[in-house]
């Protein structure tokens, strides 16, 4: 067996891994939307999203973390389908806040049912989460159903302030920030949910201590803004058959990704100046000419492989605290799809 | 002293007793909200709303209830404030959702700092009634907060499928309605959070049996429609000084109400075809003559001497109940209280 068949194999099998994880986690979500909705619109709506595919990295890092503790997989499931419904309503209230056309390959669900519907839609995906969790009660008893509440309410706000920082930068028209300025707004906007808060509560339904659980803090962080930099890399060079998004979606919505930070920080005035007006110009009338523009500064200075280089730094220390500090666990599959998943989270292309 | 001053009396009496637990919610609402948040914004557009007044009935049942059970006030004050925030964070979204321009006299939070804002700002309203609620566990113990957790997730998800019922109208021109379909939208939209959940929870937390908690989901259901009827009499009424919205805003909007419904019912088969052309008329492109006009044919046809008779009823039934079934509530202010909202809800102007 070669070196690179190794590695294609190793692929499959995460991806297989990912796969399962998250078919269970969607299966048991499509159970907890109540048939008896008022009318077949809700029920549709919210049941959109989910069905669109996905990658299902939030719960196979929350129930693979609670197996590598020795937890069983369907005591995270609850969490592991919470998670994926508040997702799931932060996308739906996400893609109204940007203005963005196209989740997945398809129309945005506003763009699809109209804001109204669609504000109604996530409000509705994020009350399902309380139910979800509420259960957790007769399977967990109340210890730990308490302790995942708290996780889960410490997760949801930093989401609402990391996008609370973001629209305000969009609002104010605020570019003078520096790459720690990002990574903050990264952890608390996508950094807890998507990673942290999966692993700590797969923890702690699988038994780990407290030190142990604290460990995914970093784990998660480092993880997350790997997970996050590739995503708006993906989002400039993805096409939209490929990615689901239009290509270089975030430039036409003017968002604050490492990429441009750099690119502006390496311009001259002039070309700073200029690409700022660019950039505050409302969407729809932005011109491709001046996109396109912005990608070839980006290639001319290098800023995409900045942003590869410093998302392979981030998953090079989620690799080093899993080795190196998480040590009190033991061998075993799930520990090796946490180990597989840190390189997966740079080198995957959708 | 003459009937009418007792009357006065009473009336000022109750008013002052809504203040009061007004007060005292919005005060702990207030501590509530973090003041480490990322930029003074969300905090400011989280305070907005609950600060411009309002008159508090919500957290008035809750309590209430909970004292004419032998409670203490303070045991339902968390419950109070997370069903307040809730309520707030409904009005956020329902604004953008109707497309509303003032609220309580000023505009509403979309006009004022944007729909991207306004939609998170709801979300985080949302997230904090959930650190409220899991900071019962340490004063109520597991049990009962397990309980309130039960009701309040009962209680949105009623609000969120009463919102889907009512948008669903809208988004489809649907006009052929009964009563008692606008019944059901009001007692899912806004009877159980307005009404039957802060009466239920005071209940629980005051130590009621079960029975006498059920009994309120009646209760609640009668008052809250006779609350609901009223709020839209006096939309149609209500000048913007005294009332806060636009005069008819209703109309305005589209949105279904009794008067609305009674008037399409009671007209000839010609003006029906021409209400319904107005009504589905996007806002932007109504015309003052034709709101007016429709007004004109409801006071024509007496519809809103109609509705004042049907909220006249559903009150009576509220007292009928809390006299005749809530047998079990010894003589108290609080029971005093509960006694005098229920005309209070249908004699109010504002």
């Amino acid at each position: 067996m070669t070196m690179l068949s190794r590695q294609d194999h190793e692929a499959d099998w995460l991806k297989s891994k990912l796969e399962l994880y998250r078919q269970l986690t969607l299966d048991e979500l499509i159970k907890r939307v109540p048939r008896h909705f008022p009318n077949d619109t809700l029920r549709e709506l919210i049941l959109d999203y989910p069905t669109r595919g996905g990658k299902g990295f939030r719960p196979s890092l929350c129930m693979s973390t609670c197996e590598a503790f020795g937890g069983r997989r369907s005591d995270a499931l609850n969490s592991a389908v919470a998670i994926e419904l508040f997702h799931n309503a932060f996308l739906v209230h996400d893609d109204i806040e940007d203005g963005s056309h196209l989740r997945r390959g398809l129309p945005t669900l506003h763009i699809r049912y109209g804001i109204p519907l669609a504000i109604n839609a996530g409000d509705a995906m994020n009350v399902l989460t309380l139910r979800v969790l509420l259960d957790n009660f007769g399977i967990l008893g109340a210890e730990k159903t308490q302790r995942i509440f708290e996780e889960i309410d410490w997760m949801v706000l930093q989401s609402v302030e990391g996008q609370a920082i973001e629209l305000g930068w969009v609002d104010r028209g605020t570019w003078s920030l520096q790459y720690r300025d990002y990574f903050r707004m990264c952890l608390k906007k996508t950094g807890w949910y998507t990673c942290i808060t999966p692993c700590r509560i797969g923890a702690i339904v699988g038994g780990a201590c407290i030190r142990d659980v604290n460990l995914f803090n970093s784990f998660g962080y480092h993880l997350g803004l790997a997970f996050q930099i590739q995503d708006d890399i993906l989002n400039l060079n993805g096409d939209v058959q490929l990615y689901g998004k239009e290509a270089a979606g975030d430039l036409w919505e003017g968002k604050r990704t490492l990429m441009l930070l750099h690119v502006i920080h390496h311009m001259t005035d002039e070309e700073r100046v200029h690409i700022m007006s660019i950039l505050d110009t409302p969407r729809d009338d932005k011109q491709e000419d001046d996109i396109v523009w912005i990608l070839s500064r980006m290639d001319d200075l290098g800023s995409i492989e900045f942003a590869k280089d410093v998302a392979w730094r981030f998953a090079n220390h989620a690799s080093f605290i899993l080795e190196n500090r998480l040590t009190n666990i033991a061998e075993s599959e799930a520990r090796h799809f946490l180990r597989h998943i840190v390189d997966y989270m740079v080198n995957r292309q959708l």
